[in-house]
């Protein structure tokens, strides 16, 4: 798998991956940039969110019970001192319709031990928890 | 720190952080997606080519050798077993201009032994290596 990120001027850049697909990174105006993109660290925490809402979601979906909205929160605290580090990430699954709690539980649980490949490598230097919230 | 995914129909979420920017992500079609976004382990790739690139451009600036050009790639090895992870990452400094070579590899090397956290958390759990073309 492959990325890149090409120098706009400033601090801003622009990422591509596999696809046509880009993505605009900035730092904010106290380090220089102009803060019009997303920070390095926060697309750490989008993949984070991306990866396992992509598993939950592919579950329910064979389960047969798609949700009317899902949206995934990630949080994380972050070190001091440099290199700046996430210290720990909380996970947050907000899930709208008519999901049985047992089945949206199994699917979380089941990206969360077994699917989930962001989760395992942060899991390697931070502790990672989650909550549910049905609405 | 914080981002989340809001789901849009199939494998297709829309990312944030905490600006108003946000990024289209993606399943290949060949697990359910079409294709139109960022895989999530590709942001991975994002997140460390425009962690360290956004250290290297700002200490250039700092030393009056800003390049004309300026260009980011990582490449990464993955598992093939779930949880799907990486296990080794390879970053490529693209560089073109004026740019002193001790000074560029001075600053590349500021980056990833001492200010780049997302090398840093990278390198818990694969190894991180480099190299540098300048053009």
């Amino acid at each position: 798998m492959h990325a890149s990120v090409e120098w706009q001027g400033k601090m801003a850049f622009t990422g591509q991956g596999s696809t046509a697909t880009t993505v605009a990174l900035d730092a904010p105006p106290v380090v220089g940039g102009e803060g019009n993109g997303f920070r390095p660290k926060e697309l750490m925490l989008n993949a984070l969110a991306g990866c396992t809402a992509m598993d939950v979601i592919s579950i329910l979906r064979k389960m047969k019970c798609e949700p009317e909205a899902f949206r995934v929160e990630v949080s994380a605290e972050e070190s001091e001192e440099h290199p700046k580090v996430f210290t720990a990430f909380h996970i947050k699954y907000l899930v709208k319709g008519e999901v049985p709690a047992d089945k949206l539980e199994k699917a979380i649980n089941l990206s969360q031990e077994r699917y989930c490949g962001v989760t395992s490598m942060y899991s390697q230097f931070a502790e990672v928890t989650h909550e549910v919230v049905q609405e």
